[in-house]
């Protein structure tokens, strides 16, 4: 098995570029899950894993074996040593593993819709990836049947969106695309479109979100673009009783998807 | 007007103790409070403004006076070399101000309960800041009756939670006490209690909110403690259908306390 004792070893410059650059995620078409949770929903959601990496201070190579045994290929393993694994590791509670995957594109038009009614969360621009993942964790309480990012700021497997997701990104059905792109792709499949907007609109409880529903939430700052509100069957509002503005989007996203929820009686 | 132009002046370093020391600010009761819109509900929150800091290269001593216009007895006003405000302030875009404000002890005993049937949101041991300042911010937005912190981890005048919450720390009714407390103090007012939790509970939204009703939400990592399960009404849950098994607590703080004003229309 290949060791790699020493940070300046070309593979630590390469996880540390995928680590920190979307561009050279995107040439490559690699990117980095660092922790075993991730790893582990990773394989769940069918990623093809090229390599993990383990810090044999802390597991062992047969840990490794046991948690790839449903892969088809299995992954190189390849040991570290603890200076190089905290070299690499953004957390050192991760169980000393890291992986070097492949990403996916993520089309809309590969974006399953098995359901005839489906409940699907779409967010415009959205500002950070911390914001990506905890959309993608209130998405996956509620399972909703996809998530779409309209004009996305970031690549999917910037490291920030993995951890905030605690790994969820890699289960859940995701695309991107623009915001028009987006709109055309709801209307093709007759989904309902509910733009979260500030003003002029209805109250969102009092909206029927048991068809097939889009709930559609823009950002903190600026909110919703004119493109949505102007495309939606529906703009919808939460009432804001209190001295501050905005809420926090994945917030909002959780008090829309949890009413649909609940219409639907969690079904 | 005084004017502190060296990094090295004594009140800079008192601000820093302030800022960063829950011990400097019990032992003083001051806070600092940075940031314009923060001064501003704290103003109108009625808190008393010892001092307001301003760097003279962004503002002038007019537009605070203005600011100020409010308050009874009148804020000492300090200039800022714009040095000396970088050094002490967290964010640059703050429209060069900081203040220095006497905090409150936030009794229990003290919390207003003017509503015959209120809305109180409690939290368990928060662990981070930053949370704290989300649960208010989406108790603001409810307009909840108050905010109840109990078991707190730290003192509510952290920069963390100021920031977090927007200010809106400053107009909320905020008070914080043991768990053994809170719960006599709910029984007192006969509130019900609706603890969140993670197994053997009902449906949130199948129950009612439109009494007297506290939602009482514990840590992402270990729940509610028993002695809160133990002495609810009643354990609810927020189903979860997907990977992750926890959600933010202002996330799920944010679910039902709005279910509740749904079910209260908003009233």
């Amino acid at each position: 098995m290949k060791t790699i004792s020493s940070v300046q070893n070309p593979l630590v410059k390469q996880i540390i570029q995928l680590k920190e650059k979307s561009r050279a995620r995107k040439s490559s078409g690699l990117f980095i899950i660092e922790g075993r949770r991730e790893l582990s929903l990773a394989i769940k959601g069918g990623y093809i894993i090229r390599s993990v990496l383990f810090d044999d201070t802390i597991c062992t190579a047969e840990t490794i074996r046991e948690q790839c045994t449903g892969l088809q290929t299995p992954p190189e393993l390849i040991a570290l040593s603890g200076d190089v694994y905290r070299k690499l590791a953004y957390r050192e509670t991760t169980e000393g593993t890291l992986a070097i995957a492949e990403g996916r594109e993520h089309h809309l038009d590969a974006l399953p819709m098995p359901r005839k009614n489906p409940l699907i969360l779409v967010a415009e621009a959205p500002e950070k990836p911390g914001n990506i993942g905890a959309l993608l964790r209130t998405a996956d309480a509620a399972d909703a049947d996809a998530v779409i990012i309209a004009n996305p700021k970031t690549d999917l497997y910037n490291p920030n969106i993995i951890r905030s997701s605690v790994g969820c990104l890699f289960t859940r059905n995701i695309a991107t695309g623009t915001t028009a792109e987006v709109i055309a792709f709801l209307r093709k499949h007759d989904v309902g479109i509910y733009g979260a907007a500030l003003t002029a609109s209805v109250p969102y409880h009092t909206c029927d979100y048991t068809g097939a529903t889009a709930l559609i939430v823009g950002t903190e700052a600026t909110g919703l673009s004119a493109a949505w509100l102007d495309n939606s069957d529906q703009n919808i509002i939460i009432p804001m009783q209190g001295e501050i503005d905005s809420m926090n989007v994945s917030v909002s996203a959780a008090i829309l998807i949890f009413e649909a929820k609940r219409q639907r009686q969690f079904l």
